[in-house]
């Protein structure tokens, strides 16, 4: 997986993504970063990239040129026979989730676009773009953490990345349930112990609590997710239980 | 504001945070940054901060004590009379949106924990923290970038940050309607030109086109937003007509 990222702050890409399993997994050769800065192809004698938006309006708008030149190097570096996708991130576009994570982690190369200001100028996103993804329904400063989010997200997808396949299937989302609580030593903290089943050494009521436990937390949490998931009649009985009582 | 993070990853933080709008904030005095290290308050002699979860599984998970301790000297420092909120990033968490950042943007100190690896031991969490938010339903490795987005956001809501407060409030969502296209110089780029009516002057045309704009894009790319919009009659009539169109 290779991503390449078009941005005014290449070195806050670099910097973010340098850190932990992202880090490793660069070193390691799973993926690969390229943070391009796009003042790199202007062509004004300031290297300015923007402009006063048509109509007027508050803010300045990125303008086409810039942005066009510096996406077709890329694709000339490249040298695919597939043109890559172009994620263009936006509160505008298809909002995120681990689902699209898993699509796009079967990518080669991604290109992620990052906006800032008030925008960039519609014709060249009209002409590059191939995807419109937003992170969430707020409002960010630029493209650069919403880039950072997906290529984190994408990233312990693809796989060697995570050291233990185990964790990425057992996690939150995946069966539409919430992910257990977790407790590690001291067996006692400040008056308070650890559930005695996880230290009955019982693997069958272990995996038991941590499934009913699973279906408290998301009922509790998120009752919205309890109707995607595939529960036994019994399940279903004590995640509505808990759903009246919190309503109560 | 005063955003105060305690995480394993304080210079990701802190690099993140320097950049662009929120760099220029923290310099001005508008917000400030205090990211803590967990591994400071370990009383393990090798610095460590997570052990092996009680009845099994992959992964490690944070304990309680080192984070804790942070906790309890953040508190100490902050001298504040009543305690500041305690936002742990999760998964499992709300779902972070707009309006929780205006209301997040009223209080003076936010406190952000960072979870890594598996979790963290839940007892602690029991203790500490006031409210569970999730950026969106994916998963990352740590809460470092979610609390950098949402840092980011509640920052451009706190007074002074934006140089133009026109800003933040013509931007998207603020009505439930995604914003209108951006053009800016030249007028016409790559054999397509910019919109005439941005070019005429007439306040009220254009007042027209923006709105307008704003109704397709939304029924395009937004259909369940449109339910939550103000619209007149035409414009419900307008947005009808583009969502039947798409699905055609």
């Amino acid at each position: 997986m290779n991503f390449h990222v078009m941005t005014l702050f290449p070195e806050m890409i670099e910097n973010a993504m340098a850190e932990s399993i992202t880090g490793r997994a660069i070193k390691a050769g799973h993926i690969s970063l390229n943070a391009v800065n796009i003042r790199d192809y202007s062509e004004n004698k300031h290297n300015r990239v923007d402009d006063y938006p048509y109509g007027g309006g508050a803010g300045m708008v990125m303008q086409a040129g810039p942005v066009y030149r510096c996406y077709k190097d890329i694709i000339r570096k490249i040298e695919s026979e597939t043109s890559p996708k172009v994620i263009y991130l936006s509160p505008q576009g298809k909002v995120f989730n681990q689902d699209m994570a898993a699509e796009y982690a079967k990518e080669e190369n991604l290109i992620f676009l990052c906006g800032h200001y008030e925008g960039i100028d519609e014709r060249v996103l009209e002409e590059i773009v191939t995807d419109y993804v937003s992170i969430g329904d707020y409002v960010l400063t630029g493209g650069e953490l919403p880039a950072l989010v997906m290529m984190d997200t994408i990233s312990r997808l693809v796989p060697g990345v995570l050291n233990n396949d185990v964790s990425a299937q057992t996690e939150s989302f995946t069966d539409n349930l919430l992910e257990y609580p977790q407790y590690t030593r001291p067996e006692e903290w400040n008056g308070k112990k650890v559930p005695p089943v996880l230290l009955s050494g019982n693997h069958k009521k272990l995996a038991e609590w941590y499934r009913e436990q699973s279906v408290i937390r998301t009922a509790m949490r998120r009752p919205d997710m309890i109707a995607k998931a595939e529960l036994t009649d019994e399940e279903k009985l004590l995640a509505k239980n808990v759903m009246n009582s919190v309503t109560d």
